[in-house]
């Protein structure tokens, strides 16, 4: 019997997960739910559209429950509330709210015997697995990650926001001496402005003053300001042209020191290049979708990480074909 | 109380693993066990050598065994008849074999309540974990997987069973246009001789021929004969200066398509550069006995692989940590 998978909230994310669930023939979208109208929420699948009031009608028809909100505010509403009627898989990515978030989590699923898994994506998520890999197997290294390029839609966001703009996208971009530094094993201290630099598409509104466009965006605190940012102007058609792709990417680096008085220097490197963003988050997703409905099924329960979760978990395949065949 | 470790045979890795106990506070090397006599091994730390012929005597002092014997005659002896008194670890690395190595060991550690985690280092080990998560994501997708540039010690025994050939050193280099083809996402066939040259650095016997031994190298089967192979005669001394070190590394990489019709191109690539591959694997087993001991103590038996074990099992922190620190 498939995995029976309902995806709550319908954004890029969510559409994302729709398309990968096509990919994974051992499970099966039931349901899309959406704050907006129903009918007015036109799905690429067979799946029904449902209100998000009425959630509460599919808990014996769904085995696991995607949530595709926004970490912002969505997420640490929604999903304890959901953990306590389905198991539930997000990708909160407030890194440092992580541990609050888990607990808000945990205490819901236990309460109610579900499994949820919060922070699944690629980070939070695989860039989080390969800096606890690589740190266990390099205990005496350094740790660098490095995002990009790629477009960062908090920064988009806020650049929209700037009096005078109409429309933005913002590519974070690493560094690539940077990079190399951090490969090469030296271990060198990078700051924010050096591993980074942020490179910025803007449309301004008619007869916006461009001057003072750039220089509120390069003056943004957290968002702006300890980088090196580029702004540049374009038309509202180029921006569509050239910019409506949500690609990104990045890497994890670890280097460190074994053997007799640490002289082997080792590298460990991970890196991906994305086209869509969105759509990798929701392959993940679907992933530990089905780790999470094996965990149920076993009796586990409460809130787990990607740490917490044995790797044969995510795949359809069983232990003996993947001991025969990845191994 | 620290995890008491004892390790099986001294060579390469043995040694890695008494330097990486050494990195990880949390674990003690109580006991070195060799064939040889013991008055003749000199090891570089507190630890008592052993005899092997006594290890049944030490099975209450020791909390895990990683036994670092040869994956062709050694482990599969050895695994199966330590997994009855010892928790065990091993880097068996003969992938053909290892659902066999896997019966055996299984039902050796069932039968007395061990845990064994079989097959741990780098390949099989961190490169089969990539492949496993990258696969499970891209689901429509190929993989590559190369090896090097590194010191392959089984091509270079094979060099020095060939007629004339006094000693020498064989690199597995990967061709770095079919690099650049598995990750441009194309999904190339790459064939053996596409992927990998081999580059054979040889000291002649006195007086030997040497177009002879050329020719027997470059046509040996299985080891060279599908290869595109240099070989290279060099004096003892060049050998030793040039080519005494064990380096290796390689690239586990996933391209794959998701959304629309497919449309999105994604690339997964995990690599490592080591200068030392015998060190580099010592901390892996070192990781995965830390894993191993924290499962019985969870009352785990049988034979698992690194598939098997959730990656917080093999950090020395505990889960609130992690969560704050690396996810």
């Amino acid at each position: 019997m498939s995995i029976r998978i309902g995806i709550y909230g319908y954004g890029n994310l969510g559409r994302g997960v729709e398309y990968a669930i096509k990919q994974n023939p051992d499970t099966e979208l039931v349901a899309v739910f959406t704050r907006r109208d129903p009918s007015t929420v036109k799905v690429n699948s067979g799946a029904e559209v449902v209100s998000a009031d009425k959630v509460g009608e599919w808990k014996d028809k769904i085995d696991v429950m995607i949530i595709c909100g926004g970490s912002a505010t969505d997420l640490p509403v929604q999903t304890p509330a959901l953990a306590k009627q389905f198991n539930v898989i997000d990708s909160f990515d407030t890194h440092a709210r992580i541990p609050e978030h888990f607990a808000n989590v945990d205490a819901a699923a236990k309460e109610t015997g579900h499994i949820a898994v919060i922070s699944v994506g690629w980070d939070p998520g695989m860039f989080s697995l390969q800096r606890l890999l690589s740190n266990v197997i390099l205990r005496d290294g350094a740790d660098y990650t490095f995002w990009g390029r790629g477009v960062s839609q908090g920064h988009s966001d806020a650049i929209r926001r700037v009096k005078g703009v109409k429309d933005a996208k913002q590519y974070t971009v690493p560094v690539e001496s940077a990079v190399e530094a951090a490969r090469s094993g030296s271990r060198p201290e990078l700051s924010t402005r050096q591993k980074h630099t942020r490179e910025c598409w803007v449309v301004p509104e008619e007869g916006a003053d461009l001057a003072q466009i750039e220089h509120d965006i390069k003056t943004m605190p957290n968002y702006f300001s300890d980088y090196d940012t580029t702004v540049n102007f374009i038309t509202e058609e180029e921006l569509k042209r050239d910019h409506s792709g949500l690609p990104h990417g990045g890497f994890v680096i670890r280097t460190g020191s074994t053997g007799e008085n640490g002289k082997s220097n080792q590298v460990i490197e991970y890196n991906i290049k994305l086209d869509s963003n969105p759509e990798f988050t929701a392959c993940i997703l679907v992933a530990y979708a089905r780790a999470a409905v094996r965990l149920a099924g076993e009796g586990a329960k409460g809130c787990k990480t990607v740490f917490d979760i044995a790797p044969a978990y995510l795949a359809p395949e069983d232990g003996d074909f993947l001991r025969a065949h990845m191994l």
